[in-house]
Parts: C-alpha cells; structure tokens; sequence
C-alpha cells in the first residue's frame, strides 16, 4: 500500500506452499487426558471467567448505560508470603480499573466461545451476548472501542502506547471475536471488532498522516493474523505486518509520543525498550530480552507474518531467537521469565527455582510462538517445546477441576505458594482457559496436501485436502502411553503427506502403516516421518513411542541446578510433593544409580503415571541444636515419589520441588 | 529513685561481685594480626571517616554559625546491581539530610579516638576538636542537642522517638564523648553529653509528667551505661535501666506518640514493633526479631544492665534470645539479618547465602552483645561466638588497608559484589572503624579478683588487682597458630585467678604454668581454665591451641545450606574466590573425603594462611549448547583453594563462595 487513502478489502493473497496453519477448534475433537481438561475448562473456567469478570465491576466498565465507573473494585491479591493461609481467599478491596480490562474481557469471551463448542450452555451464552451488546453500544461511529479511554479517559486516546495497552486491549477482543465466530456462528463481536480493526488500519500505517506507532505490549499483531485468516481479508495481514515491520525503527516513536505528552522519553519506568522489544528493529534481535509475555506475543507474531509472506528475513531473526531462549533462559517445565521485576528475562542461565516468575501467560506465549513456528514447516524443535510448555509450566497454572490459577509457576516452593481464587492482575486466568479449551488447535497443521500430527492424543480431526473431506482419528492414552493408532476415514482415495512427530525425549520408536514396519530414520526428517501415499478408508497408522523415563541434568552455567537432577517421563516433568513425601524436601538426595519406577495409579489426581526411587534423606530430627557442626547429617533410607509438575496443589498444601538434590 | 525531681548526682553503687568488665582502650596495646587492622584504621580509616563525612556536607548541618543546611549531599550510593563496575566510585547525588548523621559524628568521633591513642595525629586531632566545638555552640541552654531537630526540624523534638532516632543519636555521641576523653584527657564532648544526658532524664522517666518513652532505635542504653561507667556517675545508669524495663509496656509508647502527632499507630511502615523489639516487655522476649542492629544493640544494653545490677529475669531473658540466635538464624561466619526488608530477621533457619543482608553493623552489634554476655563471667559460649563473629562476617566489612566498606556480607557472590567508597547510609564503615580500633578492650574482663581472657593475640595489657597494678603479655601469632605465650608481672606477688578461654572449635589443647602442665579437664568450666594462684613477676602461662582444620555442616532445616559444606581453620571461616579458582564456582564440588592441607602464605592479603584441597568441577566447556540433557556433566579434577572470609574481595574482583557443594 503505498496510497494515502484508508486499506480497502482485499483477499488473501496466494500464500507460500508450504504454509503450515491450524486446523480451527471446531475442527478437532480432544479426548481422553486433553479431553478432561477441556471439559474442566468449559465445565467450571469458562463461567468462573465471567462471574469473577461480574464481581470485579468489568461489566460496569464497559456498559455504555451505566454511569462511568470511575473506580472499580476488583479482589484482593495476597501476595505470595502471606498466601500461606489455605485457599488464598480474596476478599474486596478498593483500586483503581486497570486499563488492560477490555483484554480479561477478550480471553473470557474467547475461553467461553470454545467451552460453547464443547458443550452447549445457553446461560453462559446468553450472557456473553449481553457483553457483546455492550461492546456493539460502546463503540463509537468510527469504529474506535476502548473502555478505558472511552469512559476513564476520554480524549487521550492513541496518547501513550507505550505503556496504556490501547492495540493490545483491540487484539484480545479480535481473538475473542474470531473465536466466538468460529464456535457459535454470531458474527455481531466479529462485525464490531472488524470495524475497530479498519479504524485502527485508517490510523496507523506508512502513509503520510497516519502514525508510525504500535503497541507497547504486543498481542495486536497476532490478532490481526487470526482475522485476516477468518475473514480472508488480507488488509488485517497488512496491518500486522505493519506493525512488526515497524516495531523498534528510528526514530523511535515512543521517545516521539512521550515529547508530545510533555514526557521526558527518558523518564521511562522501565529503562530501556528492551522491555517491550522495541529496542531495535525485530529482524535485528537476536536476544530474549524483556517482557516474557510481550517477547512471546512478539515472536508469535513475527512466525505468523513469516509464514503468510514467506519472509526468511524474519525467519533468521526468529530462529536466533529460538536458540537463545532454549539454550538460555527456559525452565525445564517450559516456564519463562524468571523475574518478578519486569516479569521477564534477566541474565543468561539465570533460572532460580523458589523465586521463578514464570509466568503462566509467558509459557501459554511460549505455546502460541512454538505453534506459529510450526505453520514453516514441520520441525520437532518446535514441537518438542510446545509439548514441553503445554504439558508442564502451562497447565500448572489451572487447577484440575479447573476453579483456581496459578499466576507464578516456581519450580520449588516452601510450602506457601498456592493457587489463587483470583488475581489483581488477572491476565492468566483466561489465558490458560482459552488455551486449553482450544487445545485441538495445536494438534494439526494443515498444507495444501500435508497434515503434520504435532501433538498426540485420543482425538479425531476433520478437514479437507484439494476440497475433499478427510477424519483423522486418534486412539491413545498419550501422555501415559506412548501407544498412538491412527485411522485415516476418506470417502476416496487421496494422495498427501502425513507428517508425524517422533519427540527427542523419546529412545525408541517404532511406526506401521497398515501393519507393516516403516524404516523410521529413513523417512524422518527434521524429528518428523513423513509418510506420501494415497490414502484410502481404513488405512491405520500405528507408532509406538516408548515413554522414556530420564534423569534430566541442566547445563552446568545454571548454578541454581548444580548438583540436581529433574525427573521426567515421555513430555512430563515431575515434581516431589509435601503430601507424598514429608516435609524438608530439600533433605531428600537421590543417588545417580537409583532406579526409577513408573506406576500408573487411576485414582490420584484424575488418573496419572507417577515415579518412585529410593533416595536418602538427611536427618533432622537426631541433628541437636547446633546450628553448624564438624560432623555432617545423617542419611536415612527414605522412598520417594514424584507426580507430574502440573498436579501439584491439587491436594494438602505443602512444599514442592523439581530438582533434587543428587547423591 | 521514686522523687519528681529531675536526677541528681550519685555515686555508682557496689557492683555485683561476679561482674566483669572490660579494659578500656588505653590499657591494652595490640599487636600482631589485631594490630596490622587497627594500624589501618588509624593511620586510613579514622581520616577517611572525617573526609567523607565532609564531603557529605555534614559539618553544615552541626555549624551553628553557618546557615541552616536545608539539603545537602551526601554520595550516590549504587545498588549491587548496578556495582558490578569494579570500585564502586560514587557520585555526588543531591538528597535530603538524614536525621541520624549526629550517630555518624559520634561514631566517627569514637574511631577517630581511638586511633589517635594508637598513634599522634595532630591534625585530625584538630579537626575533630572543631567539630566537638561546633556540637558545643550547637547545644541548647538546656542541654537539649540534635543538629536534626534543631536546624532541619525545629519545634518538633521528642515527638517521633519511633522513627527519627533522636536518642539513638544521642547515644552515639555520648560513645564518642567517653572514647575520646579516654584516649585524649580531653572533657569536652564529655561535658556536652552529659549535660545532653542530664537533659534526657529530665525528660524519660516514671516520674509524673516525664515521658515514658525510649528509643525506636535502641543504642542510648548501652552508651548510658558507658557514660556511668566513665563518669561513676549512677545516674546514667539508672536512665538505661529505665528505658530497657520500659521497652514494650502497655499501653504503648510508640501508638500514644503517634495519635499525639496525629498519626494512625496502625500506619506504621513496618507494620509490627517486632522491627524495633518492643512488641512486648524486653523480659518477655525469647526469639530474635525485626532489624538486626537494633536487635543487638538492645540485648547489648540489656546485658550490661544484667551485669551491673546482678539481674538474673534479664539473664534468662538473653539466655532465651541467644541460643535462639545462634541456633537458629546466625550465619555461619557470624553475620546475622538475612533480608535487605527489614534490614533484620525472617524466619528460623532462613539463611539465604547469595542476598544475605548481613549488615556489617549487625555483626559488629553481635560481638558488642556477645562482650557484654562476658560481663556476667567467662563462658565460652559468647566468646567462641564472638570471636567467630569478630574474624569473620565483622571485619569482613573493610577492606585490609582500611578504606573500602562493605554493607552486606552475602556468603555467595556471582562477582557484582564489590566494597564501596562510602554508603548512603553510612552506618558501618564508622562502625567497623570504632570497633576494630577498640578491639583491645574485647581482650579482657576485669572482676575484683580476677582476669578472664576472652581473645588471644600479640599484645600488652595494664589493669589493677586490689589496687596493685599488674601487666599481662600475650605473645602469639593467633589467628595463624594457635601457640600462646602470656607473661604476667606484677611488682609483689598477688592473688587472682586467671580464666583462659579454650575454644570449643580447638581439638587438642595443652596448658602450661611455668612449665608444668596442667589438667584441662579439671580446671575448666563454661569453657575456660581457671588459675587461682599467688601470680609472680615473671611467670608464664602457655596454652597450645591446635588450629584445627574443619569442615562445618549446617543443621539440615537450613535449606541453602544442605549438601554443603564451609570450610573452617580454628575461628577462621574460609571461602573459595575467582581470582584462586576460576569462574563458576558453583561448579567446584569438594569430596567428603578430600584432604585439606593449610599453608602459610606471608605474601598473600597481608599474610594468612591458605587451605587447599583436591575437588572437582562439572565442565562447562564440553558439554555443548543443550540446556538440559539426561546425561550428567563431565567432571573434571580441580585444585581448590580458600581465603579466610575477611579477606575476601582484596584482589582482583569476582565471584566468592563460602557453602562449596559436596560431592
């Protein structure tokens, strides 16, 4: 676009061959473990979402009919020290609305929409329509909706992007409206969030007038993605294009729009753009710095663009980006961002246990960038980690049933760190709700004549390939088993390319086709078999996947890890529990040479694998009352048994950890 | 005193037969190991300490004649964080005056006497008369003197006790005042304080219409009890009595103080008066809390005034107190206060090593209260800690040639820890400096008939018996070897017994008198051989300490201590540095079994002895670009070699670690 007038509606352009993109919720059925969690979700989240959204006075902020709300009254959020009572009670207690809202509305109205295509809830429906009402009422004749700067603060809008969230708020409400499309069929979220999405499009560009600016937390950029791909208007493409491309050039427009505040650029609470990734042009990163939700956003983003453009210039960049969070700054349960003071990134193998930040919404980000790596191509890099963050530092922050969150995922606690009811900033809560209730998402990717399984699962799948109908249907009790049957069901014969992950955490794998043995390392490549063939009704594909126990030692720079071994089986990351174990978690020391053993037990936690060894355990109780002594503690046999990092306080309160001591 | 007058003067009464007190400065010379420090403090320190308060534009704020100092500037004080810049230079950086430089000046004035006992400087000697001149025309009519309330705050003196220091103040220049009439003869200061002092009991007391109140910030006690001391004067004495019975009672000073001003009691920053210990009745206290300094300051205070009026409910009391410090919340170099939030204390056996607080002050304070549990007779309970406390976490906090001060003495270090030129608050380098010079005068304590000998080292002490003056020579190379010499001479045979410490840290102990060996066992008590004899000119006393060579494990509950271990050579606490070891020090694993070997190294840090032993090292070089991997690092063979903790960041600077992993 090179005139000045506003986009106007175009089609998606021809995309790169071997775009890889999601199959949409709708289109894959989860059962089995991912089936109880979606149920869990749309069950119990999806309506908790809402009625904590109620009582927190969200309604009241967007509901052009009330008076202006002023301050709101969202719930008490101990902090974590004197969250050692049980149960973390909220309790009211007065602050003022935060401007991000519009965006807890946008994940609670895109965690309801897939709970609806789960189940039928025609009262939860009902009132996410009245919130839709609300939003159709609220926007204004040009298409601009923003409840904060509508009735907070109104004429300041596109003020402060850097800090006020304005295009972070639109791109949670487009998700929410593509969703809500996609589930139930009501276009009136989509129709409004179009029009908003066509204003912002008249305001922001490289055409003479318009501003050079985007967001300060990036979620925008995705969004547009998502309805660009539902609506097939590339003018959304365009813009999120615009956005990337522009992010971190000189000179720099947040410096620019705090002068025109009156701001002094340098006055910045938090120092440098790193923070916001805007410290130089996004193809010149090569450094997780920052922000871990925005980093993750960010690079969602970028994998987007560089799959619909084909654009390698990006691909490098996200590539060394790639490296330098996996190789650096990651938690073994796929948790990121290990400080609390700019919820981010710190110093390289920085990764403390206790104090880990860890975000559930930087590890649902890590998802959502891992996914969108994969629309290149098929890449168990990519997979693995996904896999890794789904499985672990993700569906740590819900609790089984599905009432209480997790906003940090430390890898080790003492005993006082427990879920919350809620939260002052309650950005995880929906995050890990419409993450998991669309699940099936992340299952599949879809070319012109290839599907890449990415995830494994008892599942069925239905899609198209060169317009005809084809089901996929998964029978496994992944992740406790790694037995995968997969039955092919089209009408006719049809010709393309199944692309199936075969993890790194796995030693030993086996696949048939109808019986007969394949030659894995032939055919994989890039962690994926791919197998071409027409495929007919019936054809059943069988990998078997041993579900590896290990010992897991980390890189000898992290110093928090020395010395500790973290226990995982198949993708599962396990952890030591109070309830199971006692408490002094830290006396337990397990020898290299112990044997590990895996007992499925159906009645703990929903049903799960755990581990046991035998270890040793320093002795207190026989110690004395020396505080330091010549003589070191004794050691006493002692059995221990760990669960999936993800359970953990779903029981009796008490002390975690990931990684034991050693010897 | 039960009359309504304000106190008059009275001799101080017979003291408790048992009570021992300490030498002043003047009566023991040091040499040796103490001696090199206090050279560096007196021909370094004592002068910096003037300078940089100068600097900070802190004669203004005492100068009557020059205008009122509104704001004045001390030095920009950078966070560890941002000091990772070897030096720590600081910056002039404009903030306003703090209200307890007064006890910047007092401790200043303290160190600075005792360095010009240790050795003529005329002129600072001159510059310190001249601040003592100014605090002089400072003074009001009635005695009252506080450069803070006085130019700063006029009208409001005695209306915030809980904050605003204004006793503690007080009390440091009255340390100054005794230090420096002691060390020079000169009774100014003196005069002034205890004009100031006659003032404050006019004002505290339980006579009708005083106030019952005390310190926020406990010192005035103890430096009370120095003033009586110095001055026979009981008086001063009793007013510390007063404002130790008092601490605590209800109803509560600080709550009716703060309504008085018009404040919510219940506003308190620190939420609970456990932060300055009188959140009960000082009797009633048997755990360690709140801010650390204040904490030792306060049981300092309470000590002396058991020791001085025979009070065994405060003797159970600090029983209680101690062995709950020292089994429970000390740092294994004697540091103590583990969080930078209150500046004190957290919960039993949280020892974090890396962010430890461990104020230098706080360690200084400890061996101020462990002194003062000696007055009460010889065990080696308190000295074995004060010594532990003295060689380790308190001359920790300066530097070897005396100009460089730490305020934290964390026990890990990943090498942004450096010594800084001055602080913010620049409590401790004062209060290292005074303490290190007066270190004399922790030697000894003197009863009627007997002389306990807490510390060995190179030194002369002159002192009294029944009016007879006796001398004692120590000659020794203590802290290195542990080989003591002490010759005592006396003009006529005189009788007294001589109580010698045997550290409980020393394996093997030999004692001689005149040559003659004599049956430990059967002389010691509470850790200290007792000799009763008719002493002689000439006769010579010789312990054999062996310098034993330990490894120490912490009581398993401290979590950040498990599987570790802390090297120890006699009182000496060691830790490994970058500069002997390489980088990654987390990597070093020392097996149980190693052997340690100690080495004399005269031309190293000043002279010390070295320990070293054969350990291991996970390698960071070969194990390639994984962040976890399930096999373990390779481990190589590495020769480890510890520093004594005290020496620690002389040199090149970098990382430090006390706790090596075992392994």
């Amino acid at each position: 676009m090179t005139a000045s007038q506003p986009a106007t509606s175009s089609k998606t352009e021809t995309k790169p061959k071997l775009a890889f993109r999601p199959l949409p919720v709708p289109q894959v059925d989860v059962r089995g473990f991912w089936g109880d969690r979606v149920d869990a979700v749309a069950s119990k989240t999806a309506g908790i979402l809402y009625d904590r959204c109620v009582e927190a006075r969200m309604l009241e902020q967007i509901d052009p009919d009330r008076p202006s709300p002023g301050v709101v009254i969202p719930f008490h959020s101990p902090s974590p020290d004197e969250a050692d009572a049980q149960g973390a009670e909220f309790t009211g207690s007065t602050v003022t609305t935060q401007m991000f809202w519009d965006s807890d509305w946008g994940k609670t109205i895109e965690a309801a929409a897939y709970s609806l295509y789960r189940r039928r809830n025609p009262d939860l429906e009902k009132k996410i329509d009245a919130v839709i009402d609300m939003y159709g009422r609220l926007q204004q004749p040009d298409g601009y909706l923003s409840s904060w700067y509508q009735r907070i603060q109104p004429g300041l809008r596109w003020t402060n992007l850097r800090d006020c969230h304005e295009l972070y708020c639109a791109g949670h409400l487009i998700e929410g409206a593509v969703a809500y499309y996609q589930a139930t069929g009501k276009r009136k979220l989509l129709d409004i969030m179009c029009r908003y999405a066509d204003h912002i499009a008249s305001m922001f560009g490289p055409e003479p007038g318009k501003r050079n600016g985007y967001c300060g937390h990036e979620e925008i950029e995705l969004a547009l993605v998502k309805l660009a791909r539902a609506t097939g208007e590339n003018k959304y493409m365009e813009l999120a294009k615009y956005f990337i491309d522009q992010r971190g050039q000189q000179p720099h427009y947040f410096d620019e729009e705090a002068r025109a505040r009156g701001a002094d650029p340098k006055a910045y609470h938090f120092k440098t753009y790193e923070y916001n990734q805007s410290h130089k042009p996004v193809r010149e990163q090569d450094k997780v710095v920052g922000h871990a939700v925005r980093a993750m956003y960010l690079y969602s983003g970028m994998a987007d663009i560089a799959t619909e453009y084909g654009d390698d210039t990006l691909k490098v960049a996200l590539e060394l980006l790639w490296d330098d969070l996996t190789t650096k700054s990651l938690y073994v349960t796929g948790g990121l961002g290990p400080s609390a003071h700019n919820e981010g990134f710190t110093s390289d193998y920085d990764l403390p246990n206790e104090t880990a930040y860890a975000e559930t919404c930087a590890s649902v980000g890590l998802v959502f960038w891992a996914s969108r790596m994969l629309g290149m191509g098929p890449n168990a890099r990519y997979a693995d980690m996904m896999e890794r963050s789904l499985y672990n530092g993700s569906i740590s922050g819900l609790s089984l049933d599905g009432s209480l969150f997790f906003y940090e995922n430390p890898l080790e606690s003492r005993g006082g760190h427990h879920r919350w009811k809620w939260h002052r900033c309650p950005c995880c809560p929906p995050n890990i709700g419409r993450m998991v209730a669309s699940i099936g998402s992340y299952f599949y990717g879809l070319a012109d004549d290839a599907l890449a399984v990415h995830l494994y699962g008892d599942s069925t799948a239905r899609f198209e390939i060169a317009g005809r109908p084809v089901s996929l249907v998964q029978t496994s009790n992944y992740p406790w088993d790694g037995a995968v049957a997969i039955e092919v069901e089209t009408e006719a014969p049809i010709a393309f390319t199944l692309y199936l992950r075969v993890p790194a955490w796995c030693r030993q794998a086996a696949l048939r086709v109808n019986g007969k043995m394949v030659n894995l390392e032939a055919v994989t490549i890039d962690g994926y078999a791919a197998i071409r063939r027409e495929w007919r009704r019936g054809d059943r594909v069988e990998l078997d996947l041993e579900m590896s126990m290990a010992r897991l030692f980390a890189n000898p720079q992290v110093r928090q890890d020395i010395g500790r071994v973290a226990l995982a089986r198949g993708p599962l990351i396990y952890c030591v529990e109070e309830t199971d174990n006692g408490g002094g978690l830290h006396c337990i020391a397990l020898p290299r040479e112990a044997k590990l053993e895996a007992q499925r037990e159906p009645n703990l936690l929903g049903g799960i694998v755990t581990l046991s060894a035998i270890g040793s355990r320093a002795e207190t109780e026989n110690w004395g009352s020396d505080l330091y002594r010549p003589e070191p503690p004794a050691a006493e046999e002692t059995k221990l048994k760990a669960v999936p990092y993800f359970a953990w306080d779903n029981r009796d309160p008490g002390e975690m950890l990931v990684w034991l001591r050693e010897g």
